[in-house]
C-alpha cells in the first residue's frame, strides 16, 4: 500500500503517520519528492484498515498495491478451477450450456422445454421457483412446488438443475431440491446470504451486480469462498447503462478480465443483459469467443404467456440454431459443450 | 397502456393482439396511423403483465402510461406524508437530522458523540450494528450488543435512534432497540427483507440503490406500503457514477423529482454520496435547497480511529458548523428542524 | 407519434393540443382511456417539432413512433451496404481489418508496423497526423508532414489509409492524403465537422462518442448520409463505464443492434474500448463474432517510445496471431476478411 | 509519479524501468516491498509521456501524484478568479445570473424576455444563433442574423450577451458581436474550438461534456487558458445517467469539487441538466446553495412555439419567482446577484 500526502504536509504529520502505520505492526518507507511526499508500506497489507488510513491527517490518496481478495485470485491458485455441477463441467475448456424458463412453468410445459433444450445441447435446466420481482404485485413463483417440479423434469431429462435462492433462510430448502444455488445480480451484496451459500457444499452461481465493478464482484465471490464454498462459477449479465434501447449493457471484456484476475470460470447471460432475443444469439456468441466458460440463456416456448420475462426468451427453436453455432464455435476455441452427466443405474 | 405495433404487421397479427388483451378482461383501441399502428389498453392497467403483452408477436414497443407503483403515488395520496420517528417528525417542513458515526463504536466515545451532535441539533441518532462490509475479512459490526449500546446511549441523550438491518432474520430483535429499521442501498432490491421490514411497524429508512432509477425506489417502498408499514422515508445517496473522483454521484433532482411523483419524505445522505469530507457540507445544503426533508450525516470524532468508513465522517465541530447553516436555510425555506422529543416522565 | 395528457386534461387542453397538431399539417387521432386520454398523430411526422409539442400545456409525454434517422436506417434502405475504401470492401461478409499505430511515428518504423500488419492480414493502414489529446502539453500530431508519410507507406505496401479529421478546416487537405477520413470519438457531434466531411466524396469512418446512445450515433451518420456522402462505416470503441479496471465499456450488443436498425457496415476497436493490451484479442473475437464488420486495432513495435497510446497498442506478432484467429473465426462464421487492393500498373 | 511493478518483475525489469525514467531527466527512488516493488519518480512530472511509461515491461500501474493541468490548478493560484463579463462580474461572491431562450428567435418575443428576466435580476442575456443540434433536420438557428439581434436586445436592456460558437472558423464572428463566447458540452473536447477560442479575449462559458470527469473538464480550461485567454468560466450541466425520468444527471457535487482544485467560477445550468421544468427551480437552488458562481436559465414565454428546446424552459414569471428566491439565498450565503453594467453614456 502507498500512501501518497498533501502537498503543504508538515514533519509532525509526517511522524505521526509512520506512527500510525508501525502501530499495526508495518514498517513505512518513507520517499520525499519534489512536489510530494509518499510512504510506501511493507507487510501483510491485509492487516490494514484502508479507510481508517485514509483518514490519517496529511493523508491525500491511499494506493492499493494487492487486490483486496485473496481466495478468489489467480495468485493464489495459478490454475483455472473446475467446477462440477452433479456431473456437468464448467470451466477449464468445458462449456456449461444452463437453458430453462425464467420461472417454473406447468409441469408439461417444463417437460417440453426440457427435452427440447437438451436435445440441442444444454446440461443444465434453470427456473425460477423464488422470483425476486420488482413490484409486489407480479408473480412472485411457486415456492417450494416450483421447486419439487424443476427437480423432477431435471431428473426426467438428466439434467442437473439450478434455480435462484432469495433468502438466507430458505438455502438449506432449495439444497434440498437444487444442484446448483443461484444468487441474483440484485443479492450479489446481500451478504447474509452470501454467508448462507458459502456455507452450503452446493456450487453457487453468482450473478454480477448492476453496478459491480469486477472487483465488487469477485469480493462476493471471496465471501462464499472464506466460508468454506470453493464451488462458485460467476456470471455476467450485464450492468446499468444509459442507452435505453438495450435492458442492461452487457460488459463482454469482463469475461477475459475475470480469467486474468481469478481462477474461478465465468460464464456469460445474455438474456438479461440484452432483454432482447434478437440480440441473444449474437451476444451468447460473443461471450463464447471472449472466453466465458458457459453461456445462459432464457427459453420459452411461447413467451406471450410466460409467467414472468417473456420477452427476453428465446424459442426452443431458435436455442437450438444458436446452440448449434456455440457447438462450432467452441471447437474452433478447443472447448466443448459438457456432456450430460451419465446416468447411474 | 399504449402498444406500438411493428413496421410490417399483419391483420392477423393485429387481431391476435386484440384478442389477447379482451381476454385480460380490458378493451383494446385500435389507431391506424401511416406507419404504424398503435393500439390503446383501456381498463385497469395492473391486469395487465406488461412483460407478456411486449412477447406478443408483431408487437414493436409498450408503453406504459401510469407509474407501476400505487401506494407510494402521489396520485393515490395527494398530501405530503409525516412520518414520526418516535417523536420526531420527517416531512412536510420537518427537517430530520440523523447524525452518528457509522458503525457503533466504544461506550464513551459514543456518548461523547451523541451529546455533541444532539446539542447541535441533530434529532435522530444512528450508529451500525450489523455492517455490510464489501470484504469478509472487514469489521463486520458489534451485532446485538451494538443495538443495545446505540439503544442506551440514544436514550442517555433523548434522540431516537436508527440503525440498519441487514437479514430477515433479525428484523424483530433490530425492532426490540431501534426507533427507525434502515434499508442500506445493497439491499434496496432485497425483497426478503423488505417484506419483513413491511411487517413491522417501525419506520423505515429505505436508502435508494446504486444503480436503481427513482421508479425501481419507489416500488421498493411499494413492497413496505404493500405490506401494511406506512411508514417509509427515502434517502438519496448517491448512484454510481464514471468519476472516480466522488465515491458516488450524488443525484440532488431525485429530490424533487422524488416529492413530485409521490407523497413519501425523502431525505439526502451526502456522506456516502460523495465519500468526501470537504464536500459533504456544501452537498448537505443543496440537498435542503432542492427540498429535501432531511439530512444524514456520519459524524465521529476521530475518523482515523473509526472502524469504518472513517472517511466520509465529519467532525463533531464540522458537524455544529454545518447544523447551524442548515437551521438558517430551512428559515429562509419556512421549514424547521425537528425538535428532540419532549421526555416523558 | 403518440401523445399521452396528463391526469387532469381539461377539455379546452385537448381542443389546444389538437389545434396545434392539426395547424402542422397532421391529423389528430383522440383516444380516451380510463386514466388517460392519448392522442394519436396520423401524417408525417418528420414534420414536427417534438420539443414543442412536448411544450403544449395539458402533454405528459411524447412518444416517438418512427426513429428520427431515415436516410441510415435499414426501413429505407434495407440491404446492408458494402462500403469500398479504394479498393477494399467492408460490410456484407466482408471484414475491414484497419491497422497501424496510433500516431505517425518514425518512417522507418512506419514502413516496419505496416509490412508486419499487412503480412498478417490488415487491409488498411492507421496513424494519427492530427491527434485530438485530452492535455494542451501532449505531443499533437506530425500535421501534413504525417500525412504525406501515412500516405507514402500506405502506397508502399499496397494499402489504403485512414486518418482522423479533427478541424473543419483541414477536411480538404487530409482528403487529398488519405483514403478513409475517421471522426474521433470526442468529435462524434461535431456537426460542423460532420457537415465537411459529408460534402467529401471519401469514406469516414464514424466513431461513437462516450456517452452517445445507438440512436445519437446513427443520427450523426444521418448529418452526413444528408449532405450527399453514403460512405460511413461506424464503430464501436467502448462508451463510458463506472469500473475503472478498463479504459471504456466495450458494448458488444451495439454491434447487431445497429445492424438491425441500420444498413451501414459496424465495426469495433477494441483497443480503445479496453485500454488494456491482454483484453484486445478477446474483445476482437468478441466483436467479430457479434457480428462485426470490422477490427480496428492499434499496432506498435514499442510501445514503450510510442509518441500516444502505447499501453494499448499490440506488438506485431501479437496482431498477427490475432489476425489468424480472427481469419478462422470469419471463416466460420462465413465471411472473409478483404483482401488488399490489387496493384493496378 | 510512482511506478507500481507487477509480481514477479526481473532485477533486469527493474533496472530497464529507472534507465528510462533516468533518460528522462528525472530520478527514480526505488522502494522493495514485501509484494511489490515501487518506484517513485522525483523531479518535474510534467516531462513524462504517462502512456509510455505505462508500456514499459514489468510496469504494472502508473500513480500520477500531481493533477495534469496547472493554470486551472488552485494549487497555481490560490486565489478565487473573478471573470468580467462586459461590466458583470462572476465569481468570488459574485453570482452570474444568465438567462433567455434557448435559441435567438423573434425580435418583438427577444426584447419581451430580455425585458422580463432583466428585471427579474438576470445580468446575461444569452440565445444561440448558431445550434448544434442531434438532428440535421432540425433548426439549426438563424446564424449571422441572429448574432445581430442578440447583440441588439442586450444593447437595448443593458445587458451583456452569450451565445454558442461551435465553429472554430466562427470565432472570430461571433466575437465581435458576443461579450461571452459559449462551448457546448458536445464540444466541450473540440480542441480546434478551444484553441481558437483560446487565442481570443473573451471570456469563454466552457460547459462539461457528458461523459466528462472534472479532471477532463480541467484539462479542457487548461487548453483555454494556456492559449493566453484567463477569462474561463466553467459550467456544470448535467452528465449522462441510467435513469431516463431526467434529461442528464445534475452533478451538484462538481461545484464545490472544481472550486477545491482550481480558482475558475463555475455556474450550473439546471435547464439542460434536468430537461423538466418542475425540476429547475429546485435544482438552481442546489446549485446555489453548494457554492455556485452563478445560474444559468433557459426562458421563453411560449414554450410550445419555441424554435428549440421550449421543454425545458421556464415562462418569464416561473424565472422571477426563482431569481427572487436565489436572491435571498445568496443573501443568507454573503453573496449577491451581480448588478447590470452601470450604462456609459
Amino acid at each position: 500500500m502507498i500512501l501518497i500526502l498533501k502537498g503543504g504536509v508538515t514533519d509532525e504529520q509526517v511522524d505521526h503517520v509512520i506512527e500510525r502505520v508501525e502501530a499495526m505492526g508495518l514498517k513505512a518507507h518513507l520517499s520525499r519528492g519534489t512536489f510530494r511526499t509518499i510512504i510506501g508500506i511493507i507487510g501483510d497489507e491485509s492487516k490494514i484498515v484502508v479507510e481508517s488510513v485514509r483518514s490519517i491527517p496529511g493523508v491525500a490518496q491511499v494506493v492499493p498495491v494487492l487486490p483486496p481478495y485473496k481466495l478468489a485470485s489467480r495468485e493464489a491458485h495459478p490454475e483455472s478451477s473446475v467446477i462440477d455441477v452433479s456431473g456437468v463441467k464448467i470451466g477449464g475448456g468445458n462449456i456449461g450450456m444452463i437453458a430453462g424458463p425464467c420461472s417454473v412453468e406447468e409441469e408439461d410445459r417444463m417437460h417440453r422445454i426440457a427435452e427440447q433444450v437438451a436435445k440441442a445441447g444444454a446440461n443444465i435446466f434453470r427456473g425460477g421457483a423464488y422470483k425476486p420481482r420488482t413490484s409486489p404485485y407480479a408473480f412472485q413463483g411457486l415456492g417450494e412446488a416450483g421447486l419439487k417440479r424443476l427437480r423432477d423434469v431435471g431428473d426426467a431429462h438428466g439434467m442437473p438443475v439450478v434455480t435462484e435462492v432469495t433468502d438466507p433462510r430458505l438455502v438449506e430448502l432449495v439444497s434440498e431440491y437444487a444442484d446448483m444455488l443461484q444468487v441474483g445480480a440484485r443479492n450479489m451484496q446481500n451478504f447474509a446470504l452470501l454467508n448462507e451459500v458459502g456455507a452450503s457444499q452446493r456450487p453457487v452461481l453468482l450473478k454480477r451486480g448492476m453496478s459491480a465493478t469486477v472487483t465488487d464482484l469477485l469480493m462476493c465471490a471471496e465471501y462464499i469462498l472464506s466460508k468454506g464454498n470453493p464451488n462458485v462459477v460467476l456470471c455476467e449479465r450485464g450492468v446499468k447503462g444509459f442507452d435505453p434501447a438495450t435492458r442492461n449493457l452487457f460488459d463482454v471484456a469482463a469475461v477475459p478480465l475475470v480469467q486474468q484476475l481469478s481462477h474461478l470460470p465465468i460464464i456469460v447471460d445474455p438474456s438479461h443483459a440484452t432483454g432482447k432475443p434478437e440480440l441473444i444469439p449474437a451476444c451468447a456468441m460473443a461471450g463464447l469467443a471472449a472466453g466465458a466458460d458457459g453461456v445462459h440463456i432464457e427459453v420459452h416456448d411461447c413467451p406471450e404467456v410466460a409467467k414472468s420475462d417473456g420477452p427476453q426468451a428465446l424459442l426452443p427453436e431458435q436455442y437450438a440454431e444458436l446452440a448449434s453455432q456455440l457447438k462450432s464455435l467452441a471447437a474452433l476455441l478447443g472447448k466443448t459443450l459438457s456432456p450430460l452427466p451419465e446416468k447411474t443405474a
